[in-house]
């Protein structure tokens, strides 16, 4: 995932603060609590900070529709279904996916930090953003921590162009010594997201990331972002490709390692069954190791410390481009916009003023015009 | 990983049992207890019977040798070093692997369903062979499992081509409902068991699997291979490949993933420093999430079972070539395999009469002439 700032269409920079402020006003006059919009909020900017902005505000319409209309419950705070201590199942009542997910990776702390381990799954939920932002929580607190969630079915397992998986994101975080390291990735070798945003830049697509509907590599990207909407025989595929050669196979199998565990592990909907009767039903799950447990958090934060320098520190093939750990491009980034502000395609700024209208709240303030 | 009958090189079959006998004769013969020797050959001959003869018997001598000259303690029981219910730490004292991770597992399982989930980690370890027979073993006792090990470093995260990582398996599996799904594959797109393999079957290897030292890609399997045992500037690469269009990030980070909790969170050694001062100093690591700590083990198990058959059942690229969910082809392999015999290719079984000779067993009777 790549910058906006040096690419084609225009951009406003505009404060952290300022889109939070207005993603919240524009979830609560939607109907979400003052709680649950601060969290959806905290998680779609941290995306546009952290240079994600397929997964930034860019996606507040559907949340603000969603509520609007019912498909997302406004009234749909989540509810532990079962509680065995270290494992519990929360029902997320078909409400925001973040403040479902924020609860359940809160709760999984606590039970490590009673426990060593644990694992909390939520069912009956809605998309939840960016699962690093849950990860990094997780880690912040001390545990090494897993966090994923399934989705509408995009991705193609090997040897069929049926979409069976969702972009089911692999996504882990453990303490450093000052820092958290944290990976956060669609296990399909590209997004529907990415994808979009190529197109809005005029930028190709490569073959093995979409299959077409006869079952052959397609580059044509507008083609398979509508065929992918509208189910059209149009798939993503895994990391690793379509065929066994590149890895396929292991892709394939990552992506249902998140749909075993977020579908019938939670109790929760899969695949094709999700999006039916009026709700999403995903599921999600976070897995916690307290790092206490394991004996000894100040010398594996020292060594995970470690580990991530030495590879920082390799030769690199490419003289100028240092090798980089998970997570060194986003707080880069994020530090820099947090100080310089946010840069919001003007297409998305335009997404912003007309739900601005629609909900009447005071519009976005760009700082000042960028690009 | 295909099967050896369609390949090249002459093969004679051999009774699984037969040689599982040969393998505990030769462990025995070098110092190793009954028990351990008994996990090892089964571990070794289950890699051969479904398929994976990069990790089957093929790979005894390394034992043998180990065992006889003290590289690998005769002696070395694993013992628990840390308890804390739900997460324990295991020192292995340089012992064979197989049996070391074997006690974790079955920690794991006991402690997943006393707590609902546990972690295991094992220190001080060594090769343990396929993770796919820990993690299926978990799973048969109930539980949702992960289970891995580092290794020497062979693989080159995106951007560089200095080894840092091992092929450090990503592995899982999970009950069914008469059976498991298992998956078990190194996080390179292909491991140097895989390339010594095609050597002997006069097969390619193709761009995209591994750099040289100049940092460009290779494709002369016997320097590879050379160049990876000796450390001489060539690496393997992560799932993706080498750059960020087809994902090499993701498979980087997933590699990573495994070298955090085998090395720093584990207590043992990672990359460069693995197999320094006369011992390999590995680490493993076992997740279990128990199905019943869940709600439902045989809800969920039905609803495995629906959600692989539904992936079976996807529309196939190849008309001939039905979709596979992980295990399958091991699954079907492993029982013809037990009923017609092992093909064991004639150079390995030249190996395994020579073992048999400096350690004084009974050599393997082959069961009949194949290939």
């Amino acid at each position: 995932m790549e910058s906006v700032e040096s690419r084609q269409e225009r951009h406003r920079l505009v404060d952290a603060d300022e889109l939070t402020r207005f993603a919240v006003d524009a979830l609560c006059a939607a109907g979400a609590s003052h709680g649950e919009a601060a969290v959806t909020a905290e998680v779609l900017v941290a995306a546009d900070l952290g240079g994600v902005e397929s997964h930034g505000v860019a996606r507040l319409r559907r949340y603000v529709e969603g509520l609007r209309s019912g498909a997302i419950n406004r009234h749909g705070e989540a509810e532990i279904v079962s509680d065995r201590g270290s494992v519990c199942v929360l029902d997320a009542r078909n409400g925001l996916g973040q403040p479902a997910l924020c609860t359940a990776v809160d709760l999984a702390v606590d039970r490590a930090r009673r426990f060593g381990t644990s694992a909390v799954m939520v069912r009956r939920s809605n998309h939840m953003g960016i699962a690093g932002w849950f990860a990094e929580r997780a880690a912040r607190a001390g545990t090494f921590a897993m966090v994923s969630t399934n989705a509408v079915p995009q991705v193609a397992p090997m040897g069929t162009n049926e979409p069976m998986f969702g972009t089911n994101p692999f996504c882990y975080a453990v303490p450093a010594e000052d820092d958290v390291l944290c990976f956060d990735g669609a296990t399909s070798t590209v997004s529907r997201g990415k994808l979009e945003q190529l197109d809005r830049l005029g930028e190709p697509m490569r073959p093995g990331w979409a299959l077409g509907p006869d079952g052959s590599a397609t580059t044509d990207i507008p083609a398979t972002v509508e065929g992918l909407i509208h189910r059209k025989g149009y798939a993503l595929l895994p990391l690793g490709g379509g065929d066994q050669g590149h890895g396929g196979h292991k892709g394939s199998a990552l992506s249902l390692f998140v749909e075993l565990l977020c579908g019938p592990l939670a109790g929760a909907r899969w695949s094709r069954h999700t999006y039916q009767d009026g709700e999403g039903g995903l599921g999600h799950f976070v897995f916690c190791l307290s790092l206490e447990a394991l004996g000894g958090s100040d010398t594996i934060r020292a060594d995970v410390d470690r580990l991530a320098r030495e590879v920082r520190g390799a030769a690199p093939v490419d003289r100028d481009t240092p090798v980089r750990v998970p997570g060194d491009r986003r707080r880069r980034l994020s530090g820099a916009r947090r100080t310089h502000g946010v840069p919001v395609l003007d297409s998305v700024l335009a997404d912003l003023h007309d739900i601005a209208r629609f909900v009447g709240v005071t519009p976005v303030r760009a700082r000042h015009a960028g690009g």
